[in-house]
């Protein structure tokens, strides 16, 4: 099998642009030195952009390639859909350590294209280069939406419901799993899937931003009570939410079922969940039930928007959780 | 003093903040989880990415890190230049190990602010994250221009004067300093400036494009040779040049006169010059020569645009030369 080294940086840029349609013209892709696009008049550009380093964001032992290939360019996808906007382009840069697995890039860039091609997301330029140690990926997503359906974290207003989507806490739970050694095609897939392999909210941030619904959206990457915070501080007000109105799915229940105490920790502050977190005034409800309804995906009210200037989460026994901790620190 | 795991993720967002002036509504910057921007109405997008590793890029000892963050967005900047397109916003990701010292992160960052500020190019947003090893850089830089205005690789026509702006080589001779051991404040500075350093043609191709003067352009990372050959490959055609009608700095004759061959190879190989390449008529010829005197900025014929299909430089005394290797190759 060709190796990486052989292939040279030029034969890595042709199989990556085998890989991907390219822009249609008068748009400009891969081949020269910059991208040249053209965003929908009357649109605002939408940008968002993450880097996963190997040994921080991702363990290749984890799972195939393939699966970090479609998380890298979900956990993209997902800011595009918590400002409900539409995914357009994306920028794909990879610094790669002398010596990796050409599968390994190939599993990656396969990944990357399903994915991409599911969203109709465009991959528009990026850069290739060495790497002293670990794997990077960085990731450049742009998207498009007019300006007064664009869905920040600032709206949120007093006595909105607050609202997710999908069950929390699966992401979480199967990273722990994978972290003591489990691997897909043992039990326990949904959860592991969960983690490897996220579903952005494309379909329903946008329809949520169309219907003009909502007031306030955040996509859940850091933990529930990490991002509705941020949710607060962007709109100057807090939220109390119940813990028991939380989806949490059977294979979570049933992992839970099995603890001395229930893990909420790893529910509201486990993180990369890439659900959508917003709130909408209490008249909407109907309206959003009916979203969920045509797009299949639950969303449930956890609470609602208070003046306090922080979130309350309250047990079902109506005592306060306190979280040992919320987020995830990088330094 | 303060290190960087005390100051922790947020804290350093707040760092960069603080050292950016933010979009203004509305258009909206760090703090969400998109930005939002508004390129001007008839303007394409213009979008260009690079990724810089230390040890594969750069080398913190070879000098300030400050400079190290005033090339990060220089080498983006150059890529809008080539298409005659001018700066708007650019976005920082960076990953950082364990244990980094915090004023290397500050004067990276102050750097950074510099060129924005200098190039008028707003810090829209970014993601900073740990790193297993060295640190990563990664920018990605938006620009816009008329869409009939914008330069391509493509654009060079048979018999084109081919002109390049500045002179060549300083920047490669100036890394082979430094990796022989000298450092700024010695002899030589200059030659170590221009590796360190680089300055983005940004108003000259900008100037260019707007004056219609142009076929097609590109600047000089990877070499002369290697990227006028990419203006071939995407035009359908070849150059002849003339080495003895390159520009090269005092300080690089000085260090060539003490060589027993002339180092043509570090002037049209070595890359990382940053300087503008382009094509365009004779009858242009006058109307170029006038906006290299309103810049302040040498342009200079070396040669035509041929029929070939490849690029042959013609050495001094007549004879063909023969490159020893053209760019870098990362794996």
């Amino acid at each position: 099998m060709k190796g990486l080294a052989e292939l040279g940086e030029f034969g890595l840029i042709d199989q990556i642009r085998a890989r991907f349609p390219q822009p249609v013209a008068p748009e400009l892709g891969i081949g020269d030195d910059a991208a040249l696009l053209s965003p929908s008049a009357g649109s605002q550009v939408v940008v968002s952009t993450d880097l996963l380093a190997e040994g921080v964001h991702f363990d290749l032992g984890f799972g195939p390639a393939r699966l970090l290939g479609r998380k890298s360019l979900a956990v993209n996808l997902s800011d595009i859909a918590s400002m409900g906007a539409v995914p357009r382009w994306f920028f794909l840069s990879l610094a790669i350590p002398a010596g990796f697995p050409l599968e390994t890039i190939e599993g990656l860039l396969d990944g990357l294209a399903e994915q991409a091609a599911e969203y109709g997301c465009i991959l528009a330029g990026g850069d290739t280069c060495g790497s002293k140690s670990g794997l990077v990926i960085s990731v450049t997503i742009m998207g498009e939406q007019r300006p007064e359906l664009i869905l920040k974290r600032s709206g949120a207003v007093l006595d909105d419901e607050v609202w997710v989507s999908g069950s929390l806490g699966d992401s979480a739970l199967g990273l722990q799993l994978l972290m003591e050694g489990k691997r897909l095609g043992q039990s326990d897939d949904y959860l592991m899937q969960r983690q490897l392999d996220p579903t952005p909210r494309c379909d329903l941030g946008r329809k949520l931003a169309e219907a003009g619904l909502v007031n306030a959206m955040i996509d859940i990457s850091d933990g529930l009570l990490a991002d509705l915070g941020h949710i607060g501080e962007q709109s100057g007000c807090g939220a109390e939410i119940q813990l028991g109105q939380l989806l949490l799915s059977p294979a979570f229940q049933a992992y839970a079922a099995n603890q001395h105490a229930f893990p909420w920790q790893l529910a509201v502050s486990g993180g990369e969940d890439y659900e959508l977190c917003f709130t909408a005034p209490v008249c909407n409800h109907g309206a959003i039930q009916k979203i969920s309804k045509t797009t299949g995906i639950p969303l449930t009210v956890i609470g609602k928007i208070t003046s306090s200037r922080q979130v309350q989460a309250i047990l079902p026994d109506g005592t306060n959780f306190q979280p040992s901790a919320s987020g995830y620190t990088h330094f």
